[in-house]
């Protein structure tokens, strides 16, 4: 590059315009004004070859896609039983199970082409030439796998219940619920969208599919990830869970969870975002609506993008320099009874709305030892944070993730006798 | 990897079965069996901090994303016109060309905290920290700007005009045509995405979206690419063009095209696949449809990926080793008067569809000096391709490709007097 400068040349701390001006027109291929931000070069290469093991092993008793560095993107599909056998229930675990482990070590799930072609083949064969691509594929139960219908009802997960409505709702039914839910990871999309189609047809006159979103450019940054950034521009993860003790306190089920041990909770939230209206409000706005700089992320109160926000520092926000109605003054753990939740979000969109606007937003996904947590800090979030003029909640679910099984074993076997 | 077969592990020509049978239903955890294909590792890492020029070089007088091995992600755009003034359109060009320029170079389009906040933002953000993944922004002009509205019809490229209705159109009209089309490719679906929405919005009283595919995981090769997949898991882009002597023949306008030369016509089709149908399909059928072995990619007349087709060898089908109505076969130059056209292709997802099928297909772009060649091609596999029970054509497009511009000029500058 010859002129201007990079998007990730300069920045640091706080600053960041170079250049001037605000995109002079630029009749005739003038330059347009530059601004740059960057710590360390962050994913300067992706490498696909890299695979998570399925099954539990010695370090680690958790399904992947929880912990895991966020990959670039995300399929998350929902079911609801068909069939209100058992056994079909417990047969559809174990066959997804395994097929999960072939797909994450970067196998077909079965031959694509069968007794030299007689056959329908059991892969569908689109990611036979690619790498793993760190894909990771969790595994959620719905609240419905407990009712009458599987006699399961008396190995209910303790906090597993539909979340209550919330001030910020709009829900549409089409988009909420399910049975069963598959969360799909991967650093290449042809993996991750293979990985669902093919799990998707193994359900088949079992479950039937209920609704999905397709995600990418994560939104939520995992440890020594560099910080990633939603369909608002903002940096998006800068706070969250990090910290292995973090995880053991809220986000994994300890011993007392019985066959939940080393599971979670996922609750799932469709985000729509009205980016037209967003990118029509001035930085100022948009800054006080967060409470961070937009370009370095620093809290409002000073500092850099990870100095701890000063919820008490005066200034010119109701009397704060991070506005008590700002998204991060709501959502934050210290004004949340000191709770946390691991946020694990993907952007999304789905192209024009009816109106012929963007259709874009945020697929929220997190993991917490009780959903309670997130209904908690959703609660405050959707009577007063000043993000709500330009986000919908859309849609939403609530899954128990059981722990990885034992090789040989499948996800929720302890549930069948 | 310590079981089974890497997806990659195997091949080299034709043969692929590795373990036996179709995914036995594994109760706890048995091992389903597994196939694997692989020529060298394709693609093992993908560097995110590579970057195309968008003006014109000594090297190169035409615009990126043709010729570009085809990036990973793809968004692509039309728009309609809303201003009848000449002088709009012609800003709008000029904007975007400085726009893109800068976005290829991995720049924002300026100022993202114009004036310390006080003002709306130039670039929305969300690539501040991303690198240049390759992004390439293909710029083209439909038939309706050479109408009576803007004065320009003394300058309508020779072979530019609306495709005509074809046997296997069931197009939309909602996913037809437009006076405007962007093609951002990136090897970053943030970095495609956050072009297009920053285009787009500069277009805000000028133009207005019309609309949009978004695609993945490329379903045509380029050059030294290895071969990628399309959604019904056959090798797509094989016969692909290739050598620049095909380029100079089959794609770019040569000197008499005034202003154009250097230039291109891009045809699109949005291409409905009923997945789930062809899922059901026997291998051997699937293969008959389309004249390749599924895993190897070979012609069923036999050899490897790469061996030339022999649309004369005797078989089963019809008479041939190769359906005369496989899709290879009528889509092959040699059956076409020897015309080749460029396919950049794109697989994609829309989630489910009104009947909860996995909702899926190909976004089909291709790239030629008459679109009268993807006609005459598609004319006869509309009316006989052994793959028209399972696709459905459902949106198209034609638009005229300017040459890149010369640093200080525009896309398509030579119009305007």
């Amino acid at each position: 590059m010859t002129d201007g400068v990079s998007r990730r040349a300069l920045l640091g701390g706080g600053l960041a315009a170079a250049g001037a001006g605000v995109g002079a027109l630029a009749g005739a291929g003038g330059t347009l004004a530059a601004q740059a931000a960057a710590a360390p070069p962050p994913d300067e290469s992706i490498d696909l070859s890299q695979s998570h093991p399925f099954y539990a092993t010695a370090a680690r008793q958790t399904q992947g896609g929880i912990e895991t560095p966020p990959q670039r993107y995300c399929v998350f599909m929902t079911f609801d039983m068909a069939s209100t056998l058992t056994t079909d229930l417990q047969v559809l675990l174990a066959r997804w199970s395994a097929a999960i482990a072939q797909l994450q070590a970067g196998k077909t799930i079965g031959t694509v082409e069968p007794s030299h072609g007689a056959g329908v083949g059991a892969d569908t064969g689109e990611a036979l030439d690619l790498g793993p691509a760190s894909l990771t594929v969790t595994v959620g139960l719905g609240p419905g796998i407990f009712d009458e219908r599987f006699g399961l009802a008396k190995h209910k997960p303790a906090h597993l219940a539909a979340i209550p409505a919330l001030p910020s709702d709009n829900l549409d039914a089409s988009l909420t619920g399910g049975d069963l839910s598959l969360q799909a990871c991967a650093d290449d999309p042809q993996v991750a969208y293979h990985a669902i189609r093919d799990l998707a047809r193994m359900a088949r006159g079992t479950a039937t599919v209920k609704w999905t979103v397709l995600g990418f450019g994560r939104a939520s940054a995992g440890a020594n990830q560099s910080t990633p950034r939603n369909l608002m521009g903002f940096k998006d993860g800068t706070r969250n869970i990090k910290e292995p003790a973090d995880f053991s306190k809220f986000v994994y089920l300890k011993d007392d969870a019985g066959w939940m041990a080393g599971g979670t909770y996922q609750v799932v939230r469709k985000i729509e975002i009205n980016i037209e209206i967003w990118d029509a409000d001035v930085i100022s706005d948009q800054q006080r609506v967060f409470g961070r700089d937009k370009v370095a992320g620093a809290p409002l109160s000073g500092g850099t993008e990870f100095t701890t926000p000063n919820f008490h520092k005066a200034g010119d926000f109701n009397g704060r320099a991070i506005d008590p109605t700002a998204h991060i003054a709501l959502a934050a753990h210290e004004n949340n009874d000191g709770v946390k939740i691991l946020r694990r979000s993907y952007n999304y969109t789905d192209g024009l709305n009816q109106y012929g606007q963007l259709d874009a937003g945020l697929f929220f996904a997190a993991y917490m030892n009780d959903p309670e947590h997130f209904t908690r800090i959703q609660t405050r979030l959707g009577a007063s944070d000043r993000l709500n003029e330009y986000i919908s909640h859309i849609g939403s679910g609530v899954f128990a993730v059981p722990p990885a099984p034992r090789s040989g074993s499948y996800v929720g076997e302890a549930l069948f006798g």
